[in-house]
């Protein structure tokens, strides 16, 4: 049990955060920090926590964790820092590590210590409505502490752990490549699909809504993530980008070539290949094995 | 209410017709033809329908529907059509229309009518256990009729009307691209993301497959569907898929020279767009709203 939490930005994650904290009750006090007069009045309405507008001379907190984008990390932990207690932890849950790690390491005082997180969960959906507290349970929670066995580095591991995830170390680096691999690269991908069907001047939008549960409609729930937030995660993390999404458009290109040379035994060894990595991803609990997720056995 | 259906093919889909033709109590006498053993054991166990072993001497059925993958249906045409009675109409599920259409035609006798169809429905899974009564509830079927105001056509609309679908009509054609857009192409770039993932030396495969929450395991489930039916599909449909192909080729270049020049308002601006599309799907009943598919939700 902490005695208290204290988070900035009260969006689907930062929201969720309060909320598991109530639900597995894991801390005393939990105060929500927001800019946004609107967010604001509607976390008040929630009721999911203590609600301030601007940052307190003093915070309590064990534990600070910071939900914003990622290009408004560096900033807002310049502000935390100076009115953090002594022996206190600064995190926060952006998609990317090296880049926020690099702007904000500078300006760390001794007695806090920063150490990035990144909960591997969301939905589509933003705000504070859209947040629930089963969001993290069963989800992996990377972290990137400079020394895995610090005391901090554990009592963050439990933080997450008590919100029902499970706690990975890894550096900030990997961390990177990693997410360029299963979640930067499949957005942008999504994002340039929906691109690339509404501006076919032969197809209507009409018709790409209409016949949608053919695939597309996949592509465009996770196209419907924050547009902010996947603006910064592109930029912040250019490099591991730039080198996954390479090798993705080879790929792709070689796909292409065995499409127009009409090569059959190559596609059928390409498509074979995705049915295991599917069956290990739902062994692992990361998935529902409901055909469509159930969705159309109405 | 049909007096007799005759289903070539059982599994997912015509596993599925068999199902709602029940459900919906809309034939007499429902008869599936498998020429794999293993399924037409798994079909009796399951007892959806009369099966069969080999292509009667005459089959009494107003609509054959041959729900066999593309590269298989010209052939099971040939078959079935000189058994055929008189004015009943041959038609077909499969996912690319004008290369089925180009073969079958010549070998059409006058006296039966072949219309293309095709029920933008299914899952990831394959099989006649993997079929639901209400796999097509709600869904379109696009029907490729030379005559759209024939009777036949009327009567295939009526059928998959029956079974609570809402029917398109169009041109083969126009059904090829709109496809290749719609549901093509997705799988085609949900295959080469898998490929991509699971061959990068410097993340691991136990890595993809822990961290697949973050967007990676979306893809997975379209990349989980029958490998030989796709294979058919792009072989088939190579004019269309190549030509949105290359379209999606170049819309992901020039996210990738957003992203190495560091424009964020280009970048913004794709992601923006890809909202209302995902509305417009929603409001369009092709999909759920729930975050997530309801999955993390537990």
């Amino acid at each position: 049990m902490f005695d208290e939490i204290f988070i900035a930005g009260g969006g689907l994650i930062g929201s969720s955060i309060a909320r598991a904290l109530r639900h597995y009750n894991r801390a005393k006090k939990i105060v929500i920090y927001d800019t946004d007069k609107d967010v604001r009045a509607r976390l008040h309405a929630l009721d999911l926590a203590d609600v301030c507008s601007s940052v307190p001379d003093k915070i309590e907190a064990e534990i600070v964790i910071m939900a914003v984008p990622p290009a408004k990390i560096a900033k807002l932990a310049q502000t935390l820092m100076p009115v953090m207690k002594k022996g206190a932890i600064l995190t926060d849950v952006g998609s990317i590590k090296r880049a926020v790690l690099d702007e904000i390491i500078p300006y760390v005082p001794e007695d806090i210590i920063f150490i990035g997180g990144h909960p591997i969960a969301g939905t589509e959906e933003s705000g504070p409505e859209a947040g629930f507290a089963t969001l993290f349970a069963n989800r992996w929670c990377i972290l990137t502490p400079e020394d895995e066995t610090s005391f901090e580095a554990k009592r963050l591991k439990a933080f997450w752990e008590g919100l029902g995830s499970t706690v990975s170390f890894m550096g900030a680096d990997h961390h990177d490549l990693v997410l360029a691999t299963t979640s930067h690269l499949p957005h942008l991908i999504a994002y340039a699909l929906v691109g690339t069907a509404t501006d076919m001047e032969t197809v209507t939008q009409n018709e790409v809504v209409k016949y949608s549960a053919g695939g597309f409609r996949d592509f465009t729930r996770i196209a419907a993530s924050n547009p902010e937030m996947w603006r910064d995660v592109f930029l912040g993390n250019k490099d591991a980008v730039l080198e996954v999404l390479g090798r993705y458009i080879e790929d792709l290109t070689a796909l292409k070539r065995a499409i127009r040379w009409e090569n059959g035994p190559q596609l059928l060894g390409e498509f074979s290949r995705a049915r295991d990595i599917r069956t290990r991803i739902i062994d692992a609990g990361q998935e529902c094995k409901e055909p469509n997720f159930g969705r159309d056995k109405s």
